[in-house]
């Protein structure tokens, strides 16, 4: 892949072309009288009670929400006047966010919340980055429908996000991750995905890093890699293996549909990957969200969230994969979390996953 | 209150109706040819990436789903052959779930993940308890529209029962909830609840209690009792306020519409609670849900998640208190939990505590 073209937004927020081999890009000026950007769009809130984090990002309730697909921000706009992409044509483009939940890099964000008064609240800047990928200039299709070349540029995007925001100040964790479906909320069509530069630990992640270090503690190991050899041995679980990949239902799923796919070697994020197996893990992921359309014969709506991780410190032992999930628990039926999962994160699943990896199988 | 009428439905379920004063229920025979109940109808399988037990309850997926009003299994079956409540009239009742996600007691039910393998998969029986509580033969309505005594059998219906489970082998906590609203999945609209005996201590909890016993170490205080004395003396996010009780909208806000409400005593569930604070409790309850409704003028689709706790061992740090949350975050848009939020429990709110605070109060 060739380095991406840089380009700047009518608010100053950064834009950058990915093209496909012997292709290049031809933006215009971007016209738009846009507002200037808040420079602080949002506050970080530690609650408390349960350790965590909270974005409060308020004034995003005015985003753009399900415009028709002729005022579609996603697609080119060729006279800079129309779209968040000005330009007559592209094939993949990241852009930042123009509602963020996160935005600006600083050095000095202190988000330890160790040592304060028994009575405090504990606050800080909502810094990071959130930035939107547009997966193809087509309004229409999916990630599934992408040509291959064409979604290993999209895993080249993803990649090439992942190491400039892990290098950014602040930026603690990076996440790829695509909402697909009105089913959950995505009020854009045209089919994106988006990157969140957090400046925090994600309580997922820490949740799933304490038992890692657990693990290592007890066992001496790497718990994903055992977990990981673990479905391999058994087997009742995979849906796909390549030479690189390994792709299963958890044994304790908590999604309808849930696949994880898992790197055979134990790497920490994109950036770690070989070539070869960039070009693999493009190709077994566009596998699984085929299957994944075809299960009920109509867009399954879904999430799909990379897990990456830096290599040393309290990330040392995370093991990138990505976890992908849906919703949909039959045809015609939601799974919808109320209060035992929302209140209690007590999911409960409806389906057993040997059965729903037996069905993504043969599919 | 008097004791309950104990009752046995076809299938050998158990059926409680409490009465409202000088009233007394006339059951009369559950003659429907109902098929005999799975002893085990679930499976838990623990998540070592994450340290969270799953419920893999498979058989649900054919569980009653919006049946028209006339068909409703909640409303009051006179001849004994349509409804869960073969009765002429009810006041309160609570039943064992016909589709439950855990049922049956077991003093041996070990659930410890301590001492395994390194790739072991971790599994146990789902027991527990799974309860439905009808808050009125009335199929419209809410609890808001109770009158106050209606709405006190209700609170003294759930204190029966947190008694009663928590004296049950193997039931770790007791979770009374309620889930209102299509918009969140509910499939049966006459006024109802649930209550669950986990035979594990949910996520949430636990990750509760932790913060509590860390904050102890550092503080010797209760995290929660300084928490509400914080948001007290702040006032800024406090909803309403009575002798015994102190609603608020919590500094670190998850949900669009979200109130906690704390007694002014510490207690650690229900059955601690005085008559008078279980009068004041019922009123202010049922005050918060009317507010709810008055926010866009329509019924607000909710959830109500009472966080109850043992008052020794591990929850000894625990601090009765309800969480009422909603996912409306507009009168026409809700909130979805895509992927920061369900891949990453990564919250974004949209709206600030303060001005939900603000709006609750003046309603």
């Amino acid at each position: 892949m060739s380095a991406p073209i840089r380009w700047t937004l009518a608010d100053g927020r950064d834009l950058l072309f990915f093209a496909l081999p012997g292709r290049a890009p031809v933006p215009v000026a971007d016209l738009r009288p846009l507002s200037p950007r808040d420079p602080e769009p949002s506050q970080l809130r530690f609650d408390r009670t349960t350790g965590q984090w909270v974005i409060i990002a308020a004034q995003r309730q005015d985003r753009t929400y399900k415009p028709p697909a002729e005022a579609c921000p996603l697609c080119p706009g060729p006279s800079g006047e129309t779209s968040e992409v000005p330009a007559p044509d592209y094939d993949v483009v990241v852009f930042e966010n123009r509602f963020p939940s996160l935005a600006g890099f600083r050095r000095d964000n202190d988000r330890s919340a160790g040592e304060t008064a028994p009575n405090s609240f504990i606050s800080a800047p909502g810094n990071g980055r959130c930035e939107v990928i547009c997966f193809s200039a087509d309004h229409t299709g999916s990630f599934a429908d992408l040509p291959a070349a064409h979604a290993l540029l999209v895993v080249q995007a993803w990649r090439h996000r992942t190491a400039d925001l892990l290098g950014r100040a602040g930026v603690e964790q990076v996440f790829c991750f695509e909402n697909r479906g009105e089913e959950i909320g995505v009020t854009l069509a045209h089919p994106h995905g988006q990157i969140y530069g957090y400046p925090y630990l994600t309580p997922r992640t820490a949740a799933m890093l304490d038992q890692a270090r657990a693990h290592r503690v007890t066992h001496g190991t790497n718990l994903f890699a055992d977990l990981l050899a673990a479905e391999r041995a058994e087997g009742t679980r995979i849906v796909a293996q390549t030479d690189h990949f390994t792709a299963f239902v958890p044994f304790a799923a908590r999604w309808p549909v849930e696949v994880h796919l898992y790197p055979n070697r134990w790497v920490h994020n994109l950036t770690d990957l070989t070539d070869d197996e960039l070009d693999d893990f493009a190709a077994v992921y566009r596998n699984l969200l085929g299957r994944f359309d075809r299960i009920y014969d109509a867009p399954l709506p879904y999430m799909a969230a990379l897990h990456q991780y830096r290599s040393d410190g309290a990330q040392a032992d995370g093991y990138f994969h990505v976890e992908l999930m849906s919703i949909k628990r039959s045809a015609t039926k939601l799974k919808f979390l109320a209060a035992s999962e929302s209140a209690m994160d007590a999911f409960i699943a409806d389906v057993t996953p040997e059965s729903v990896a037996a069905r993504l199988r043969e599919l």
